[in-house]
C-alpha cells in the first residue's frame, strides 16, 4: 500500500512515524517547509517526497490541513489522485470540509472520507510528532451515505495498526455537534480562563487543577480560529448552557445552599465515575 | 521530633508516608476509622494511635480534616497541646480557619500556622495516599503577625524533607482570594462542564482536552460544597469575570472576527507559555 500525506504537522508527523514503526506502507509525504521533509527523510518516516508524479500512484492520500486550505488543495489536486483512491482529511470540524468535497470528489472519481483523530498534543509541529500519538484513541469517520463500506474497512484496518482503540462512525453534523462539546467547548473554557490578568501574578499559588484547566490554553490560534468559527453555532449555544450550568452552581454557592450543592456535585462526581469506568472497560 | 496527625485521609496518609519515607521522625496518628488506623500501623506509617496522651507530647500537631471539623478538633483539644507546640491545619480555605483559632492557640499557648499543601488527587482516602504527593508542590503557610518565625522556618525545613519545593507566605484573606482562581474557580467550571446531559452519551467521543477538563470534576463533594461556600465571595466574583471573558470569546466567535479571535487565543497562549517557561525554571 502507498500513502500520501499532506502536511508533517503533529498530526501528519505522527501518522507517518506510526506508519513506518507498525505496518509496511510506502509513505510519500509532502509539507510547505523544506527542513521538515528533510527532518522526516533523515528519519526515514516518508520514503520521498510527495510529487504531483507520487500524488496519482497513492492507494491513500491523507491531507493533514486546516480546513480551509484543505478542502483547497484536495480541489486544486482533485484530477491527480487514482481513481479508486482513498483520500482523507484529519479536521477538526466535519460539515465544511465535507459539504464542499462531495461533488469534487465523485466528478474525480475518488474516494473522499471525512476523519477526525481524536487525538492532540499541547505543542504543535513535526518536531512533537511521536507514533504514539494515536494509542487507544477514537477514531471518527463521516462517510457519505454511498461511500463504499470496503474504503471504510481498508481505513479502520489500517487504523487499528496504528493503535486507534476506536472507531466512530457519524454524519459529519452530528460529528460537528459532538465535538463542539467534548473538545471545541474545552479550548475555550480553557482560554476565557487564563486570560484572567490574575494567572501571570499567581504563579507559584497553583496545582493540579489550574495545570489541567490550562493545558489546551497553550492554543494554536491560526488553526484554532478557523475551527471555533467554523463550528460557531454549535459551540455558541454549547457555550450558553454551559453558563447557565454554571450560574445554577454559582447560585447554590452564592445562598450558601450546602445540601443543594452538595448535591449536585455529587451528581458531578457520578457523570465521571461512570464515565471513566466506561473507558477502562472499553480501552 | 514528635508529629500528630489527626485524620489520615488523602493529605494525612500522604504526610504519614512521606514522613516515615523521608524523615525519622515519631509520628502518632488518628482517624475517625479504625481499619485506617489498623493500616497505617500495619504499614508502619505510624508509630501509634495519637492518644489524649501523645496529644500533649507532640512537638507538633498536623490536623487534616475539613474546615468546620478542623476549628472544632482544634477548640476542644486546645489544653491538651504541649506549650510552644506548632499546631496546623490543611484546609483549602484560611481566613475562616485562623480567624477562629488565633485567640484560642494565644489563650492555649501553643503556636497555630495556617497551612495548605497545593497538592490532591483524583481520589481521596488513605488507600489512595502516597509518599511523593507533595513532591514539588507549593506550600502556603499563613501564619499571624507575631508568629515567631522560628517556627514558620521549622515548618519549612520540615516541608522541604517531604519534597515540596516552593514556600509562599501570605495573609488568610490575600490565600482566599489567590485559591478562588487558582483552584476553587477550577473545580466549579469542570463541575459546571460535565453536568450537561450530553456528557455520559458522548462517550468514545472524547480526547484529552474532555480528560483534563473533568478530571477534578470526580469530587469530594462534602469537603467541596464546604470550601466553595466558605469561599463563597472571592469565588462568585472570579467566576463572574470568567464568564465576562467567555462572552468576549464567544462574541468573536459568533461575529466570525477571525482576526480578533487569533488575537486573544495568541494572548492566552502566549500566558500560558509564560507560565510554563516560569515553573520549568522554578520547578
Amino acid at each position: 500500500m502507498t500513502i500520501g500525506i499532506v502536511g508533517l504537522g503533529l498530526i501528519g508527523g505522527s501518522l507517518a512515524k506510526a506508519l513506518k514503526a507498525y505496518t509496511d506502507t510506502v509513505v510519500w509525504g509532502g509539507d510547505i517547509s523544506q527542513n521538515v521533509i528533510s527532518a522526516a527523510l533523515d528519519l526515514g518516516v516518508i520514503d520521498g517526497r510527495l510529487s504531483q508524479n507520487c500524488l496519482s500512484k497513492c492507494d491513500m492520500v491523507v491531507v493533514t490541513l486546516y480546513p480551509a486550505e484543505t478542502v483547497e488543495y484536495v480541489k486544486k489536486h482533485a484530477r491527480l489522485f487514482k481513481k479508486g483512491a482513498i483520500v482523507m482529511d484529519c479536521c477538526g470540524v466535519k460539515s465544511f470540509v465535507c459539504s464542499a468535497l462531495k461533488s469534487v470528489a465523485e466528478n474525480a472519481q475518488f474516494i473522499f472520507i471525512g476523519a477526525h483523530p481524536m487525538a492532540g498534543a499541547a505543542r504543535g509541529g513535526f518536531e512533537n510528532s511521536f507514533p504514539e500519538l494515536f494509542l487507544n484513541a477514537s477514531l471518527i469517520l463521516t462517510p457519505y451515505e454511498n461511500t463504499p463500506r470496503k474504503a471504510v474497512k481498508t481505513v479502520w484496518k489500517l487504523a487499528l495498526k496504528l493503535g486507534f482503540g476506536r472507531l466512530q462512525i457519524v454524519t459529519p453534523e452530528r460529528h460537528d455537534e459532538i465535538v463542539s462539546y467534548t473538545s471545541h467547548l474545552c479550548h475555550l473554557l480553557s482560554c476565557a480562563y487564563i486570560s484572567s490578568p490574575l494567572a501571570p501574578e499567581y504563579e507559584g499559588f497553583t496545582a493540579g487543577s489550574f495545570r489541567d484547566m490550562t493545558r489546551i490554553a497553550r492554543i494554536n490560534e491560526t488553526m484554532w480560529s478557523e475551527l471555533l468559527i467554523e463550528n460557531r453555532e454549535h459551540l455558541c449555544r454549547e457555550a450558553d448552557e454551559f453558563i447557565l450550568r454554571l450560574r445554577e452552581l454559582m447560585e447554590l454557592v452564592r445562598s450558601q445552599d450546602r445540601r443543594g450543592l452538595c448535591r449536585l456535585l455529587r451528581k458531578c462526581r457520578e457523570i465521571k465515575e461512570n464515565l471513566d469506568a466506561k473507558q477502562e472497560k472499553s480501552g
